[in-house]
């Protein structure tokens, strides 16, 4: 069945509102839309323990830097509510602009610590926009559980550090990266890649791969490891490395000495693409 | 009856959600304890349209600049609680600083472009710590009401402001002020002042009343208007005047033009006491 697409955040808030009166457990998962099997697997993720699964698709102006591709954006909704349906996914929610930024808009959460370094060094602003809409979209949906995937492992830390901080009444689950069988990590930015570019891209799950070996064999100085992400980056072309980093899993601090938990954090562009991706460094099998 | 103390923010969640959940309306009463005739107003009026009140307590230290007064903000938590049995209230959440800012909190609202002016110039922050610790309360205490005084009149315009472009699911309401017999506008503050100083305060509704009553007479030039109110602070010697403007009741913009619902907005210092009122221009008996 098609789920019930809604605009309109009084509805959707009504709707959350009388199904969890009815006892229901609300799940909600938050995208931007040109939906692929990653965002599928998120809601999959909620319909497996949530009654009401609903997926916000809103491209969020905030997030993206001026010099950025908001208006490039891939927007695919029909198709994406075809995809949703395949998911028993109950509600839609995809507001226009003006319902979610409307005339005299200013109040913005200013997100936490974790936001700083490597995606806010990068991308200012970014984190900004993405910790107020998720907020507001938290106060429009007032789900229960809301799923992220680990693809944007920066953006997952800054929210939960946003949900601990500021009280927000909701369980942040946080779902696996979908790869296709290349490796390389599932995003709606894929699309732009040609193929030569894509082949290129492979540098950047070779690299994280590389760390996890070398990890399985003692190797746990992150220096080194740093460097020889760069050089794999490097010998198989991306066009710019952004950052290689072995990251504290919460605090996101650099880590000097790499532990199991230890996680990769990586972003580097190809073409016009940029593109991120990480992994756990003892996630591997020896 | 005495009302039930909590300092647990699941707690108080969890009675708030089930309360709900039978059906029953919450309003929530924002104070910072040093409890007064203006606070004990607010308690009634949500007593009046409410099954269930809860009055929050919490001296929040990111609403003081460093060179104000936190330490020495009065503590009165004991006495607070009795007068509030007196007006019905079901509970006081008197949550410690830990509760609220535990080890590692780096997420605030940042408040929109009512929060610039006035208050905002003269104590930098300050709405910061104001919008971020009332959504934190908004969060633990989701009640369908809060109510707030009129008295912080900038205050509550940036609260509002917040509501509305966070889609904070909340009804504000803004209850007049309250006055001593003597026309000053009751406040926490207030019981620093020497008989001597109290009565140069009494510059402040002074200063308004005269406007008032020249506005009644035709006189609408803002700059004749605030010219006139900074001789009375200056004539019965306030020690100094941050404010004294004739603004735009929402947007908090100077006007040029006085009408019946432009707003003063005052702000001065008797010896060590810093104190603000306001009043809407039209609202004299002529």
């Amino acid at each position: 069945m098609r789920p019930q697409l809604l605009d309109s955040s009084r509805v959707v808030f009504d709707f959350v509102r009388d199904v969890q009166f009815a006892g229901k457990k609300v799940g909600v998962v938050p995208t931007m839309g040109a939906l692929h099997a990653g965002h599928l697997s998120l809601a999959r993720a909620a319909r497996a323990t949530c009654d009401i699964v609903v997926v916000t698709i809103f491209v969020n102006p905030t997030q993206f830097a001026p010099h950025e591709d908001l208006s490039r954006y891939p927007r695919t909704l029909e198709q994406d509510i075809e995809l949703l349906a395949g998911e028993k996914v109950d509600v839609v929610f995809a507001p226009d602009s003006a319902e979610i930024y409307p005339p005299g808009f200013s109040t913005y959460v200013q997100p936490g610590s974790v936001s700083e370094s490597w995606e806010g060094q990068y991308r200012p602003g970014h984190f900004r926009g993405v910790t107020t809409v998720v907020l507001k979209l938290f106060q429009m949906v007032p789900a229960q559980t809301a799923v992220f995937g680990r693809k944007d492992y920066q953006q997952a830390q800054v929210i939960q550090q946003m949900v601990r901080d500021l009280n927000l009444p909701v369980a942040i689950q946080v779902e696996e990266t979908v790869r296709d069988s290349d490796g390389l990590a599932l995003s709606s930015r894929n699309r732009y890649l040609t193929p030569e570019q894509r082949s290129r891209a492979l540098a950047i799950p070779a690299a994280w791969q590389h760390v996890q070996r070398e990890f399985n064999h003692g190797i746990t100085d992150t220096s080194i490891l740093e460097s020889e992400m760069r050089q794999i980056l490097e010998d198989r072309q991306v066009d710019r490395i952004d950052y290689a980093a072995c990251v504290h899993p919460e605090t996101l601090e650099r880590v000097s000495i790499a532990a199991p938990n230890t996680v990769v954090l990586l972003a580097a562009h190809v073409g016009t693409t940029r593109l991120i991706d990480n992994a756990t460094i003892g996630n591997a099998t020896p």
